[in-house]
């Protein structure tokens, strides 16, 4: 993204057949990515190889090539096919050489004699001639930092997450923050709106996204948003905070009425906190959502102060039941209507002495759709003490999960609108 | 990995500066590879660009030189940092040109006049010269597949997992299954298991696993359950039948009582398929699940035939209310108890005239707990007409949402057992 930064550059490697065969999905990559941006450093490439020698070597040489900071996970585990040590002693033709001070700690962790250290433990204590040990605290398998004549600084960690985490926070963020900062400050923000395409947001900030802007805003889609961020660097804080103001509030207005958080999240995280934070209650019942609106958030902690009770009401039955709906308005209108929509969140409401209910009925399909009401109709309905609403939408052409996850986040963003309100 | 097979090589791309900030953890890749191994294709590397011209156009032509099938998600949005349409233009020295079958396309999917498509979805219409469509019904940016006339193929696809798993499973897996499956016939088969842990399988099914075995076992995590995956390579039809039957009875034996399904399918929606394939009906009544339950279940088009109701039940006042769970049952036990597990499996069973009555309660945390009743304990009722039981779980140390998962597929396959009996 930032060679036209002149920013220091990183590559991330991952080594092991298991990411290839697609059993595992690489969270270490991301993980180290998010913490290196912060310390002045660019990740221009991740590369993932197998447990292949000629793979392993090509993947270091090439990333040797064009990054100053290489980062390398997986490989360093105690079996013939952990092929990492051996391929970075290749790449700087230099031996593979015993180390004692790693079985010292080997011992030291295992509270095991020295002298019963197995074959395969003796094998990770060998490391590239010249390498520093970094003192693996989580695991056996030691890390390694290898520092080139150049300045070019390799490190080396074992793949299993919890291990990859504690070498990473203890050993190479302040190796990193110290060689790599100098002076140059890099803020980081986000903002997150529902209900505006990607597209046009990115018309709207057109300018000031790609290679060579500074600030460099970028756009993303997740769990139903558009999440905006923007980089800033700059010589120095205040420097970057001049920079960052501005850019702050062009993007906040473009996301206009949609913007709803001025953080990296969800919005149904972002809901939960609203409803925590204002103390406010709501109640909720779901037909085709069938429990996600609910379930979305309940990923928060502390919302069971919030989310007084919620109703999964498919059946005729239990709409009249649970909520209250009368059975002359489904007779009427329809489960799948206004009317019952309004009668859902009254009775949910109602029910359980919430600031707000909230419910949601439609028709997710495949099947169950008719010319008047068509696979993909929803209504959303919102009561207060005082007031009842509810809106229509008509989402075509979604399979039936993605269309519950719509429905779900569009049920959210009108809470969000009335408790905000 | 599987080099020794002489397997066509495939090479996966990851386009987005999302990923290499760390944003994103890319589940493309490995949703791919583990359905390309069984087309007969084996991945030697994935690779991770930004949305940067000069990185994306030397990842392809490193990936060109060393695999016959090129697959890249990401960067074809509509907005100015979307590249990869113009870098694979680059790459094969042709020129970006208008298709108006795509508009066409666009247009028909968003129920819009052409005419009223933006300047962004008309960049989305903008492929390399000679480049085959592959039709995009999950989202607006079109696939495509570029084939070289030395026979290699190159795919591209958006980065939204939905979009990529849509178009990979209509366009790009019938492809590749028709050019690298050759004469050879390819068997494929899944087991799936809950209850026992992946590494016990492991060991059970060892002498099947890793490159040369024919047939070929190979095991992952997937929705709280482990799938057994069977590959089976014969010169014909029926000597691949007479290789995989002894293979698929020796993996279903190694799974014993965990074994609910000989597809590759979700714990939720083997559930779901079993209720409806036996008119059960359920009802569930949810404290720290939230909902979670419900949702899983309703993933699978004509649940509502089955579940009848469900109640997300936090607070005691709805316990007591929706559930009809007894006050002094609640006072002398506390909510997260296995009195109260049965009383509310009962209630619900009752409220809603279900054959089974279905409830979970428990910690979820991170706050809550005490030394008796710590975080991560939790209870399951099941309750039929004639019987009530509660079985008891503690899982520690996992986040939040993690637990609230585990402990739905644990009610889930509880459910599944009560069912199946």
């Amino acid at each position: 993204m930032s060679e036209s930064r002149g920013a220091a550059r990183a590559e991330i490697l991952s080594i092991g057949d298991e990411l290839l065969l697609g059993e595992i999905v690489d969270t270490n990559g991301p993980y180290m990515a998010q913490r290196l941006v912060p310390l002045g450093l660019s990740v221009g490439h991740y590369q993932t190889s197998g447990d292949d020698m000629d793979a392993i070597v090509a993947a270091f040489k090439l990333a040797l090539s064009r990054a100053d900071v290489v980062i390398a996970t997986g490989g360093l585990g105690p079996t013939d096919d952990d092929l990492t040590m051996e391929a970075v002693a290749k790449v700087f033709g230099v031996p593979l050489e015993h180390r004692e001070e790693v079985l010292d700690q080997m011992a030291a962790r295992l509270k095991r004699p020295k002298d019963h250290l197995t074959g395969s433990n003796r094998k990770q204590a060998m490391l590239p001639a010249g390498a520093h040990v970094l003192r693996n605290d989580w695991g056996t398998a030691p890390g390694v930092r290898y520092s080139t004549p150049e300045g070019k600084h390799v490190f080396l960690m074992a793949g299993v997450p919890r291990e990859m985490k504690g070498i990473f926070g203890a050993w190479v963020v302040p190796f990193l923050r110290e060689h790599y900062t100098r002076g140059e400050t890099i803020l980081l923000r986000h903002f997150a709106a529902f209900g505006i395409p990607e597209s046009r947001i990115g018309e709207r900030l057109k300018d000031m996204m790609g290679p060579g802007h500074n600030p460099d805003v970028g756009t993303r889609v997740s769990g139903g948003a558009c999440v905006v961020r923007i980089v800033v660097r700059a010589k120095s804080q205040p420097e970057a905070e001049a920079l960052m103001q501005p850019a702050a509030a062009r993007v906040a207005a473009a996301l206009e009425e949609g913007l709803f958080s001025d953080r990296d999240e969800t919005l149904a995280i972002a809901v939960a906190r609203m409803l925590i934070e204002k103390k406010k209650t709501v109640a909720v019942a779901e037909s085709c959502t069938a429990g996600l609106i609910a379930s979305l958030l309940a990923e928060t902690p502390g919302i069971s102060a919030s989310l007084l009770e919620g109703a999964v009401v498919y059946s005729n039955d239990a709409k009249v039941r649970t909520c209250g709906v009368r059975p002359e308005t489904l007779d009427a209108h329809g489960a799948v209507s206004e009317e019952a929509a309004r009668e859902l969140a009254q009775g949910i409401r109602a029910r359980a002495n919430a600031d707000v209910g909230l419910s949601v009925t439609g028709i997710a399909g495949p099947d169950g759709g008719s010319e008047q009401k068509p696979v993909g109709l929803f209504y959303v309905g919102l009561a207060t003490k005082d007031t009842t609403a509810a809106h229509k939408f008509v989402f075509h052409g979604l399979d039936r999960n993605i269309f519950r996850e719509r429905a779900a986040h569009q049920a959210l963003d009108l809470l969000r609108r009335q408790i905000g309100a």
